[in-house]
Protein backbone atom coordinates (compact mmCIF):
# COMPACT_ATOMS: atom_id res chain seq x y z
CA UNK A 1 0.00 0.00 0.00
CA UNK A 2 1.18 3.44 -0.63
CA UNK A 3 1.26 6.08 2.37
CA UNK A 4 -1.90 7.68 1.30
CA UNK A 5 -3.66 4.27 1.15
CA UNK A 6 -2.28 3.53 4.60
CA UNK A 7 -3.17 6.78 6.01
CA UNK A 8 -6.92 6.03 4.98
CA UNK A 9 -6.58 2.63 5.94
CA UNK A 10 -5.75 4.01 9.48
CA UNK A 11 -8.44 6.30 9.52
CA UNK A 12 -10.93 3.43 8.65
CA UNK A 13 -10.12 1.25 11.33
CA UNK A 14 -10.52 3.77 13.86
CA UNK A 15 -14.23 4.51 12.41
CA UNK A 16 -14.34 0.50 12.76
CA UNK A 17 -13.20 0.40 16.14
CA UNK A 18 -16.25 3.25 17.29
CA UNK A 19 -18.58 0.84 15.63
CA UNK A 20 -17.69 -2.18 16.92
CA UNK A 21 -17.55 -0.96 20.33
CA UNK A 22 -21.08 0.72 20.10
CA UNK A 23 -22.26 -2.39 18.66
CA UNK A 24 -20.61 -4.20 21.93
CA UNK A 25 -22.61 -2.07 24.02
CA UNK A 26 -25.94 -1.39 22.26
CA UNK A 27 -26.88 -4.76 20.69
CA UNK A 28 -26.44 -6.72 24.04
CA UNK A 29 -28.99 -4.69 25.92
CA UNK A 30 -32.66 -5.38 26.42
CA UNK A 31 -35.63 -2.85 25.95
CA UNK A 32 -35.32 -1.92 29.36
CA UNK A 33 -31.63 -1.42 29.85
CA UNK A 34 -31.98 0.72 27.04
CA UNK A 35 -34.27 2.84 28.86
CA UNK A 36 -31.69 3.69 31.50
CA UNK A 37 -30.55 7.42 31.86
CA UNK A 38 -26.82 7.60 31.36
CA UNK A 39 -26.69 9.51 35.00
CA UNK A 40 -29.51 10.89 36.68
CA UNK A 41 -31.88 13.75 34.18
CA UNK A 42 -29.35 12.99 31.52
CA UNK A 43 -29.97 11.07 28.19
CA UNK A 44 -31.18 7.57 28.20
CA UNK A 45 -29.10 4.99 26.46
CA UNK A 46 -31.65 4.38 23.80
CA UNK A 47 -32.01 7.91 23.10
CA UNK A 48 -27.53 7.82 22.76
CA UNK A 49 -27.97 5.38 20.21
CA UNK A 50 -30.64 6.81 18.11
CA UNK A 51 -28.45 10.39 17.81
CA UNK A 52 -25.52 8.06 16.97
CA UNK A 53 -27.61 6.30 13.87
CA UNK A 54 -28.76 9.57 12.76
CA UNK A 55 -25.70 11.57 12.92
CA UNK A 56 -24.18 8.32 10.66
CA UNK A 57 -26.78 8.80 8.79
CA UNK A 58 -26.41 12.24 8.09
CA UNK A 59 -22.73 10.95 6.48
CA UNK A 60 -24.43 10.03 3.12
CA UNK A 61 -25.60 13.72 2.23
CA UNK A 62 -22.97 15.55 4.20
CA UNK A 63 -20.08 13.34 1.68
CA UNK A 64 -22.47 13.24 -1.14
CA UNK A 65 -22.02 9.15 -1.32
CA UNK A 66 -25.73 8.49 -1.37
CA UNK A 67 -29.28 8.88 -0.14
CA UNK A 68 -29.25 8.55 3.41
CA UNK A 69 -31.74 5.43 4.83
CA UNK A 70 -33.86 6.64 8.03
CA UNK A 71 -34.09 10.45 8.02
CA UNK A 72 -37.12 9.95 10.45
CA UNK A 73 -34.66 9.57 12.99
CA UNK A 74 -33.14 13.29 13.00
CA UNK A 75 -36.66 14.46 14.28
CA UNK A 76 -36.75 11.91 17.55
CA UNK A 77 -32.84 11.67 18.13
CA UNK A 78 -31.44 15.29 16.93
CA UNK A 79 -34.11 17.98 16.81
CA UNK A 80 -36.40 16.75 20.21
CA UNK A 81 -34.36 16.41 23.79
CA UNK A 82 -34.56 12.68 25.02
CA UNK A 83 -38.22 11.99 26.26
CA UNK A 84 -39.71 14.82 24.35
CA UNK A 85 -40.42 13.95 20.75
CA UNK A 86 -44.08 13.34 19.61
CA UNK A 87 -43.55 9.75 17.92
CA UNK A 88 -41.45 7.60 19.73
CA UNK A 89 -39.32 4.79 18.11
CA UNK A 90 -38.77 1.76 19.27
CA UNK A 91 -35.16 -0.08 20.29
CA UNK A 92 -35.67 -2.41 17.60
CA UNK A 93 -36.39 0.43 14.65
CA UNK A 94 -33.35 2.08 16.21
CA UNK A 95 -30.79 -1.38 16.11
CA UNK A 96 -32.74 -1.81 12.48
CA UNK A 97 -31.24 1.12 11.20
CA UNK A 98 -28.35 1.63 12.98
CA UNK A 99 -27.60 -1.49 11.67
CA UNK A 100 -27.93 -0.78 7.94
CA UNK A 101 -26.62 2.36 8.15
CA UNK A 102 -23.16 1.45 9.32
CA UNK A 103 -23.44 -1.12 6.50
CA UNK A 104 -24.31 1.25 4.03
CA UNK A 105 -21.76 3.54 5.40
CA UNK A 106 -18.65 0.79 4.93
CA UNK A 107 -19.48 -0.42 1.52
CA UNK A 108 -19.28 2.88 0.35
CA UNK A 109 -16.54 3.77 2.56
CA UNK A 110 -14.80 0.83 0.83
CA UNK A 111 -14.88 2.27 -2.93
CA UNK A 112 -13.06 5.22 -1.80
CA UNK A 113 -9.71 5.78 -2.77
CA UNK A 114 -7.55 8.88 -0.94
CA UNK A 115 -8.57 11.21 -3.84
CA UNK A 116 -12.17 10.82 -2.62
CA UNK A 117 -11.55 11.24 0.83
CA UNK A 118 -10.14 14.57 0.34
CA UNK A 119 -12.89 15.72 -1.88
CA UNK A 120 -14.77 18.68 -0.37
CA UNK A 121 -17.80 17.94 1.40
CA UNK A 122 -21.10 19.21 0.58
CA UNK A 123 -21.58 21.46 4.10
CA UNK A 124 -18.50 24.10 2.07
CA UNK A 125 -18.91 26.21 -0.70
CA UNK A 126 -16.03 25.47 -3.69
CA UNK A 127 -14.60 29.13 -2.97
CA UNK A 128 -14.28 28.24 1.06
CA UNK A 129 -13.08 24.78 0.28
CA UNK A 130 -10.07 26.21 -1.87
CA UNK A 131 -9.31 28.33 1.01
CA UNK A 132 -9.48 25.58 3.55
CA UNK A 133 -8.71 22.19 1.69
CA UNK A 134 -8.96 20.36 4.91
CA UNK A 135 -12.95 20.76 4.96
CA UNK A 136 -12.93 17.26 3.15
CA UNK A 137 -14.68 13.92 3.72
CA UNK A 138 -11.80 12.52 5.93
CA UNK A 139 -12.62 15.49 8.19
CA UNK A 140 -16.15 14.29 8.22
CA UNK A 141 -14.87 10.78 8.84
CA UNK A 142 -12.45 11.74 11.57
CA UNK A 143 -14.98 13.75 13.31
CA UNK A 144 -17.71 11.41 13.42
CA UNK A 145 -16.35 8.80 15.01
CA UNK A 146 -15.12 11.26 17.58
CA UNK A 147 -18.73 11.96 17.93
CA UNK A 148 -19.42 8.39 19.29
CA UNK A 149 -16.43 8.25 21.44
CA UNK A 150 -18.02 11.49 23.08
CA UNK A 151 -21.19 9.64 23.58
CA UNK A 152 -19.94 6.42 24.62
CA UNK A 153 -17.92 8.02 27.26
CA UNK A 154 -21.33 9.13 29.03
CA UNK A 155 -22.90 5.63 28.07
CA UNK A 156 -19.95 4.20 30.24
CA UNK A 157 -21.04 5.38 33.16
CA UNK A 158 -23.81 3.03 33.29
CA UNK A 159 -23.03 0.27 35.88
CA UNK A 160 -23.38 -2.91 34.90
CA UNK A 161 -26.24 -4.73 36.48
CA UNK B 1 0.49 19.38 -0.47
CA UNK B 2 0.54 15.91 -1.61
CA UNK B 3 -2.17 13.53 -0.73
CA UNK B 4 -0.06 12.06 2.17
CA UNK B 5 0.45 15.92 3.24
CA UNK B 6 -3.29 16.29 3.44
CA UNK B 7 -4.50 13.52 4.61
CA UNK B 8 -2.10 13.86 7.89
CA UNK B 9 -3.18 17.82 8.07
CA UNK B 10 -6.51 16.26 8.61
CA UNK B 11 -5.30 14.10 11.52
CA UNK B 12 -3.60 17.03 13.01
CA UNK B 13 -6.38 19.27 12.43
CA UNK B 14 -8.48 16.79 14.54
CA UNK B 15 -6.25 16.11 17.58
CA UNK B 16 -5.95 20.39 17.65
CA UNK B 17 -9.39 20.44 17.70
CA UNK B 18 -10.01 18.05 20.49
CA UNK B 19 -7.03 19.83 22.30
CA UNK B 20 -8.77 23.29 22.03
CA UNK B 21 -12.42 21.88 23.17
CA UNK B 22 -10.31 20.36 26.55
CA UNK B 23 -8.85 24.17 26.63
CA UNK B 24 -12.02 25.99 26.84
CA UNK B 25 -12.88 23.62 29.09
CA UNK B 26 -10.68 23.18 31.95
CA UNK B 27 -8.74 26.15 31.66
CA UNK B 28 -11.91 28.15 32.62
CA UNK B 29 -12.81 26.82 35.80
CA UNK B 30 -11.94 27.66 38.78
CA UNK B 31 -10.39 24.78 41.81
CA UNK B 32 -13.71 24.58 43.06
CA UNK B 33 -15.68 23.79 40.25
CA UNK B 34 -12.84 21.34 38.98
CA UNK B 35 -13.89 19.44 42.27
CA UNK B 36 -17.42 18.62 41.17
CA UNK B 37 -17.95 15.20 39.87
CA UNK B 38 -19.76 14.38 36.39
CA UNK B 39 -22.80 12.27 37.63
CA UNK B 40 -22.70 10.68 41.22
CA UNK B 41 -20.36 8.97 42.54
CA UNK B 42 -18.12 9.41 39.29
CA UNK B 43 -14.91 10.87 38.49
CA UNK B 44 -14.30 14.53 39.16
CA UNK B 45 -13.22 17.17 36.40
CA UNK B 46 -9.88 17.40 38.07
CA UNK B 47 -9.10 13.64 37.72
CA UNK B 48 -10.41 13.53 33.88
CA UNK B 49 -8.44 16.55 33.33
CA UNK B 50 -4.90 15.03 35.05
CA UNK B 51 -5.83 11.56 33.25
CA UNK B 52 -5.92 13.19 30.18
CA UNK B 53 -2.82 15.16 30.40
CA UNK B 54 -1.57 12.02 31.62
CA UNK B 55 -2.89 9.81 28.61
CA UNK B 56 -1.45 12.60 26.72
CA UNK B 57 2.04 12.70 27.80
CA UNK B 58 2.47 8.98 27.33
CA UNK B 59 2.40 9.76 23.64
CA UNK B 60 6.21 10.85 23.77
CA UNK B 61 6.94 7.44 24.93
CA UNK B 62 4.41 5.31 22.61
CA UNK B 63 5.45 7.07 19.28
CA UNK B 64 9.21 7.40 20.12
CA UNK B 65 9.33 10.55 19.86
CA UNK B 66 11.53 12.45 23.25
CA UNK B 67 11.14 11.91 26.68
CA UNK B 68 7.44 12.16 28.83
CA UNK B 69 7.75 15.46 30.82
CA UNK B 70 5.26 14.52 33.85
CA UNK B 71 5.31 10.70 34.48
CA UNK B 72 4.33 11.47 38.14
CA UNK B 73 0.69 11.82 37.07
CA UNK B 74 0.47 8.25 36.06
CA UNK B 75 0.12 7.16 39.73
CA UNK B 76 -2.54 9.57 40.73
CA UNK B 77 -4.45 9.65 37.49
CA UNK B 78 -4.44 6.27 36.21
CA UNK B 79 -2.91 3.86 38.49
CA UNK B 80 -5.16 5.28 41.43
CA UNK B 81 -8.94 5.73 40.93
CA UNK B 82 -10.47 9.06 41.20
CA UNK B 83 -10.25 10.14 45.26
CA UNK B 84 -7.71 7.19 46.21
CA UNK B 85 -4.34 8.77 45.23
CA UNK B 86 -2.16 8.75 48.36
CA UNK B 87 -0.31 12.05 47.04
CA UNK B 88 -2.96 14.62 45.80
CA UNK B 89 -1.27 16.69 42.61
CA UNK B 90 -2.72 20.50 42.37
CA UNK B 91 -5.01 22.00 40.03
CA UNK B 92 -2.21 24.96 39.26
CA UNK B 93 0.08 21.71 38.46
CA UNK B 94 -2.32 20.05 36.62
CA UNK B 95 -2.83 22.86 34.22
CA UNK B 96 0.77 23.22 33.98
CA UNK B 97 1.59 19.77 33.10
CA UNK B 98 -1.67 20.15 30.59
CA UNK B 99 -0.10 23.00 28.77
CA UNK B 100 3.67 22.12 28.26
CA UNK B 101 2.94 18.14 27.35
CA UNK B 102 0.73 19.16 24.42
CA UNK B 103 2.78 22.13 23.26
CA UNK B 104 5.98 19.88 23.10
CA UNK B 105 3.62 17.33 21.30
CA UNK B 106 2.35 20.35 18.98
CA UNK B 107 6.36 20.45 18.41
CA UNK B 108 7.23 17.04 17.52
CA UNK B 109 4.05 16.34 15.27
CA UNK B 110 4.85 19.46 13.36
CA UNK B 111 7.82 18.20 12.53
CA UNK B 112 7.04 14.51 10.71
CA UNK B 113 6.80 13.70 7.99
CA UNK B 114 3.74 11.10 6.43
CA UNK B 115 6.90 8.24 6.47
CA UNK B 116 7.13 9.00 10.17
CA UNK B 117 3.55 9.05 11.29
CA UNK B 118 3.40 5.68 9.03
CA UNK B 119 6.33 4.31 11.47
CA UNK B 120 5.98 1.53 13.91
CA UNK B 121 4.62 2.67 17.73
CA UNK B 122 6.87 1.10 20.19
CA UNK B 123 4.32 -1.54 21.77
CA UNK B 124 4.32 -3.73 19.05
CA UNK B 125 7.33 -5.55 17.98
CA UNK B 126 9.30 -5.46 14.03
CA UNK B 127 7.13 -9.02 13.34
CA UNK B 128 4.16 -7.82 14.29
CA UNK B 129 4.15 -4.70 12.70
CA UNK B 130 5.10 -6.72 9.62
CA UNK B 131 1.51 -8.68 9.77
CA UNK B 132 0.16 -5.51 11.05
CA UNK B 133 1.85 -2.24 9.34
CA UNK B 134 -1.79 -0.02 10.67
CA UNK B 135 -0.74 -0.75 13.94
CA UNK B 136 1.55 2.79 13.29
CA UNK B 137 2.17 6.16 15.58
CA UNK B 138 -0.76 7.29 13.43
CA UNK B 139 -3.47 5.24 14.63
CA UNK B 140 -1.89 6.26 18.38
CA UNK B 141 -3.02 9.83 17.29
CA UNK B 142 -6.54 9.30 16.17
CA UNK B 143 -7.35 6.63 19.50
CA UNK B 144 -5.84 9.14 21.32
CA UNK B 145 -7.95 12.28 20.14
CA UNK B 146 -11.16 9.76 20.35
CA UNK B 147 -9.58 9.33 23.90
CA UNK B 148 -10.02 13.03 24.56
CA UNK B 149 -13.65 12.78 23.19
CA UNK B 150 -14.49 9.90 25.23
CA UNK B 151 -14.09 12.05 28.35
CA UNK B 152 -14.80 15.38 27.12
CA UNK B 153 -18.32 13.71 26.98
CA UNK B 154 -18.66 12.80 30.47
CA UNK B 155 -17.51 16.29 31.56
CA UNK B 156 -20.38 17.56 29.64
CA UNK B 157 -23.13 16.39 32.00
CA UNK B 158 -22.25 19.00 34.30
CA UNK B 159 -24.54 21.73 34.24
CA UNK B 160 -23.26 25.27 33.64
CA UNK B 161 -23.76 27.03 37.42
Amino acid sequence: MTHEELLVANALAFWNLAISRADKLFLNLTEKELDRAVAPGKNRLIYIWGHLAAVNDSLFSLMGIGQRLHPELDEVFITAPDRTAVNEISAADVKKAWTEINAKLRAEFAKMTPADWLHKHTAVSDADFVKEPLRNRMAILLTRTAHMAYHMGQAALIEKQ
